[in-house]
């Protein structure tokens, strides 16, 4: 940090000199200039801190996905679905190296697509920072997780490969150019032609990351049908128990832990006055609010899910109730830096009867989503976007998204329809892009026989057929080693990968 | 943030006038109104940044205390557990944001009970913030998951949603106001009329939290009794292992984990200096000596367990040695920001043996505790807030509690008796103050049948009764809808809630 | 904070004196000292907040060790690994408060071991907080996790307790003081006499760290020798898999997170420009670009170990994935700060293999560690430091030991060979450090009957044995208490400890 000495009798000597006060005056003035380094440096230092731990609490999130996938599915499905979370963070940190956060975020562009940072080059720049890298790479990595769930338990491991770096490296990466590069078509903060003169306030990601990873999760559940087992003949509803409700609870505790960082995170700085410098409401402020309006809408689906499932069904669920909780954490991420904490309470009410309501026709549709993650993720985060279009307070919109006064907000909060309109513009658009992209790629691995395993393999659970074997041992005769008749398959290197009439990879 | 410019030309000419000095005056005034102000906006950045991530780590030990209590139990009873720490989080969120912030900290208030911020209306205020509220309830719903570990295993869900909302919305806040907020009667921050010229010190609350809690569990396990089993016909105490280990570890290493952001982060600001700007000492290192004191403490006594217990005991135990570690936490958390490293080391070591003594004496008086949390948290905090009046050491009480000097400190540290004596007064006040609320209140709801459950409820367990099913399904044949012995019953939606005579609910 | 002010009448009326500048003078030097210190408090509390948290996050690795430790053993051993987990950090908190930072930090020394600051006592000084305590004790508790998988389900717990006090006293605070302390005999940071000109840059410890933990357990493990049935009576290698594999994945994903306080924790400070102040690059961007490098490298690693494994067993394998990705961060930690994200790449896609090939040449040399951890932390370890030798970048380097211009940096960058010659001197000299201290240690448990436990123990498992039960009781009939064959055994208190007769401690 640079030093600020001040010395009186040198300056008072130059005050005195009335002839050649430009030493007094540079004097100063190199004071000021050092100071002002020195805050600049300090402004540095504190957002980076807060972005970087932001940044640390959305990765854990990826823990939190893994250990509430591994609760949800059945036992002998538990390696492979860890294995996917894992895989989603690693394979995404290099596929989003080299170009996914280019595709996002490498201003200037079209507003279609980013063209620059391809593998990082020319960062830092006074544009973007590692730490915007990493920030954005744990959120590129959540939409594939999310996407995981709904294919669980029944999807080959190459179409996971496959379909996951398409999501994380391409469709996501452009989603999210749209609405959060400052390029973007339908971008907020856009310097001009703002979607309806308004652009689409999607804070977090309601629509940018629950929808896309929740309706690429419907897509390729859809393509391959329920697992065996869970429509009975007569085509009646068999609930596939997942193996460790311990693990469901873990994980979603710590999805709620990670969420701090995914909403009020998103501010991606916290030192910043509102209005005019040096009153106590600032950046700080709306901070915490967002973190307020983050917890209420996930507490109120929670308790709403409690009560009206006990209503419902006849007895207290606790897999019921976390996935409500995460239901209203995904509606309120469109949302939440805009809104009054009331309102984030009537967000979570309504979105816990959302999840039901989706779940509800899931069933009648028979559709099988083992993490309800297309329900949770797709239904919820689409009625989140509705929820900004309603209730964004005016105040706050020109706080968050500054530099243009008079800007729509929430019509019940008496801005007019044109906020709603653009929300309205982005369900409609990614539901399209999503459904253009991932749509055609799981017809085409379903046709190839790669997104499906087989039969047999779905009956023993892929852990012990295809990932070297079950994944607990509680005592010494549990060990799979011991179970001749699910052994592993040694499958010759030779004809790996890709190839079409291979269900075995 | 305002940008700070200075131009040499400009203020030499002023400077140059000498007539006319008003003009260089307000040159530079503005120059430096505009960097007290860039100042005052960093501090709050700084010490908002500091707070949110004490927050974020306070909320984490609710995911411990559910890691904990579900470890701790029998396997039949883990959802049923882990349901009401999700439950502490939510329905505390909604009660405490409705009126328990305000009771706790709605100053001015008459000493009592605080009367403003209901629904955190007139927040932000240059008095308090958003970030401040997410601070303090994550610290009030600490305590009601305190208690869900004393009457685990016996207790109706309904008798768990009425004490735990109860507890948090009006018990706790009320105790917080008195010793927390800077009017309660007993509060070390007073303006005036200081408890015996002190004030209870309880810096991040044995009493406030972890006594409340634990006295409230004590008085719902004594009045429903010890579990089926617990002590066998003959008297003798039978132990009822919890059913995971890891569970328990991996719980008791998250509440270390979330003790960092519950004992140095109460001192809600890192900004701050002692004494004199401008030196190496300040508040950042009182945050940093805390965090030392609460890691030795713990340290201490999970040594001096794991070495009693292979004496008395016989064998090494982990699940002993996690207790005693928690039991370290919750005796300095009184007195941490104010006393030596190595009294810190005396503190976790009594510590220790309270817990062994409490839980010979409960043994004796066949309480039972499956949590062991009225002993823990309550006898281990009783101690650490006597610790403080003995061991508070002058120099860190002034800087901690600045702004009236010669204040007493601890009686061992040549203090006098006058801080011990304000800190009996605490234990006394909360004592009383719980048992006069949470004891008619769990005698209430046991004279109308809505404590304890059933003897078949208990024998089957409550998760196959009331929530759903068998918390794990590790093979396929232990998926409990295929036991048809404890199949589910369908409680009809009509006679739920709150009716004495229903013991189903 | 000091409080900042200017009043244009006074200053005018100064200025106006055209005899009496030095009042003026003084008026406004004084106000740059006002800012000048509160820049300085500014700047610690900024330092501060990012250090603990950082420290935070690494102690959250310890709890990622015991849960991986845990996952990777079998059922009837996970209390006694876990036991071990807490230990080491409980214990480590009192030995390296006693004396074990003192030897690490307690500058001014000869160089070989510091002597300062024993209990802590001086400080806080100019030179040391508590706060950087506290972040390297979470440092030297993970060198003893390292050397605790290594030799895991085979020893006596007595041996555990002696020689983890031994390596987190003095074994470990002595190499980190020759490579970390700024007159440590290696440091790069010495004001004079570096090792060839440079030192040694083991930024994070691939050295300091990893090494000495994984040569210690390699010690340990070859002297106490496999596991019964970890080889056959021909000789051939034999799986004994973990008991969940969930407890891997959450273990490796907590590291993981951890490691984001590990690696980019190490500068220790963030407000901190490169070069002038007041621009966009400093080491709040390092910083990032640290985060970076650690995530790719670990990445890369996981992928590598992905793909390989299922070319060479078969299948797709989440716990071989899981030591693939530390091991790639074990390696990139030496070098984490210096190279740019390119270069962690390399680092990780060679790390994987190194694991691979350590792991073959354990089996061919019947060498058992239940967590690979010689092979991952000692050989990738290894690697790492290799690796920074030939990576190293000038401007890097430069910037993260600055002062020196001209110093060596990576061979491949065109730095010449002297930084790779004193990582050489590193590995060298850290191989035998440890095997001159732990060496003789172990061999000296081992001829007292205290290293390895009995036949009889290691067959039915050390938690009913030694421990007081089996981890788990998931129904009822588990309960160990009701398994009288292996029911514990009571230990007279009289003939415990240390009788080297007696394996039964």
């Amino acid at each position: 940090m640079a030093t600020l000495t001040c010395s009186a009798s040198d300056l008072a000597s130059f005050l005195n000199t009335v002839n050649d006060t430009s030493s007094a005056a540079s004097y100063l003035c190199s004071r000021f200039d050092t100071i002002s380094k020195t805050l600049s440096d300090t402004s540095f230092a504190v957002n980076t801190t807060y972005l970087l731990f932001s940044a640390y609490l959305v990765f854990a999130m990826q823990l939190g996905f893994a250990m509430l996938c591994a609760g949800s599915v059945r036992a002998k499905n538990t390696m492979n679905i860890m294995l996917t979370n894992v895989l989603d963070a690693a394979a995404g940190a290099l596929s989003y190296y080299l170009f996914g956060f280019a595709f996002a975020f490498g201003s200037p562009s079209n507003g279609f697509i980013g063209r620059h940072f391809f593998g990082l080059r020319d960062v830092p720049s006074p544009l973007t920072d590692y730490s915007f890298f990493l920030y954005q790479w744990a959120f590129a990595i959540a939409a594939a997780g999310i996407t995981s769930g709904s294919i669980a338990e029944r999807t080959q491991f190459v179409a996971y490969l496959i379909y996951s770096s398409f999501l994380t490296g391409f469709v996501y990466p452009i989603v999210s150019h749209w609405f959060w590069s400052s390029d973007g078509w339908a971008s907020p903060t856009r310097p001009d032609n703002l979607l309806f003169g308004s652009g689409v306030i999607d804070f977090a990601g309601s629509g940018v990351v629950h929808m896309v990873g929740g309706i690429a999760g419907l897509w390729g559940a859809l393509i391959e049908g329920p697992r065996i087992g869970r429509f009975d003949q007569s085509g009646r509803s068999v609930v596939l128990r997942g193996h460790s409700a311990s693990l469901v609870v873990l994980g979603s505790f710590l999805l709620w832990f990670g969420w701090y960082g995914f909403n009020p995170g998103s501010f991606l700085t916290i030192l910043k006055s509102y209005g005019e410098s040096g009153g106590h409401y600032g950046q700080w402020s709306a901070i915490g609010r967002t973190a307020v309006t983050t917890t209420l809408a996930g507490c109120t689906a929670a308790l709403t899910t409690l009560f009206s499932k006990r209503l419902l069904v006849g007895h207290w669920n606790v897999i019921d109730v976390c996935n409500g909780l995460l239901g209203g954490f995904a509606a309120i991420t469109s949302g939440c830096s805009v809104v009054e904490p009331w309102a984030a309470i009537i967000c979570g009410f309504v979105a816990a009867w959302v999840l039901i309501g989706c779940n509800k026709l899931a069933e009648k549709l028979k559709y099988d989503d083992p993490l309800e993650a297309a329900q949770l993720h797709g239904g919820c985060g689409t009625w989140g976007i509705l929820f900004t279009g309603l209730f964004a307070r005016e105040a706050y919109v020109g706080e968050v998204y500054p530099g243009r006064p008079g800007r729509p907000y929430g019509l019940f909060m008496g801005g007019g329809g044109r906020l709603l309109a653009a929300q309205i513009i982005q369900i409609l658009v990614i539901g399209g892009w999503v459904t253009a992209t991932m749509g055609p790629l799981f017809y085409g691995l379903e046709k190839i026989n790669l997104l499906r395993i087989s039969r047999e393999d779905e009956m023993a659970g892929m852990d012990l057929t295809r990932h070297g074997g079950f994944a607990y041992a509680y005592h010494d005769e549990d060990d799979s080693s011991q179970k001749p008749a699910f052994a592993m398959r040694r499958v010759e290197p030779a004809n790996v990968f890709f190839t079409p009439d291979n269900q075995s990879v």
